[in-house]
């Protein structure tokens, strides 16, 4: 291997930092289809809890992925939804289920 | 959000709680730049210790991702090179590490 090989290292290394921990993935994948509340989301993502959920949302605010926007209401009420570079991600992650799909399926 | 989303959630699943294990991102980017060594994947991947990488490989081997392969020598060796289930993921990665140069590269 050479200098390639640990430049292909290091690009992946802040993807997977972020996309590693637990239901950040599932998180995106829920607000790729559109803004959601948290309880919508945390009905949608099986076994999460309200802590981590709240913990990856706020994770995700923070690298710029996620923002938090209230509703005027009424009734008032707080959605979460992807930024432009949050919606950025979604060809990476549509190819990753699709060799998901492709690959890992006929394990389950 | 509606039954598409749950669908997201799923399908992304498996995937994360693959690829979402600390270093098995990085093992698989640098394997795509070729069969390696044990040796040389540890000197590549920086900070991973030999225990854990002898486990990434060995998870990456019981999924069908990665093959073990004896160097006939002399001298006698053994390399790690993706199979063809592995090499499949190289376009989704590859999707990764451009969204991540073009979206995370300022924060860092």
């Amino acid at each position: 291997m050479d200098d390639q090989a640990h430049g292909a290292c290091n690009r992946l290394e802040p993807v997977f930092d972020l996309l590693g921990k637990r239901w950040t993935g599932l998180v995106l994948g829920a607000l790729m289809e559109g803004p959601a509340r948290f309880s919508e989301l945390a009905r949608t993502i099986d076994g999460v809890s309200e802590r981590m959920l709240t913990e990856r949302l706020n994770e995700l605010g923070d690298v710029g992925l996620v923002e938090r926007h209230v509703l005027p209401g009424p009734p008032v009420g707080v959605e979460y939804r992807l930024t432009e570079r949050g919606k950025a991600l979604e060809p990476a992650l549509d190819a990753l289920a699709a060799w998901a799909e492709d690959h890992l399926a006929e394990d389950r």
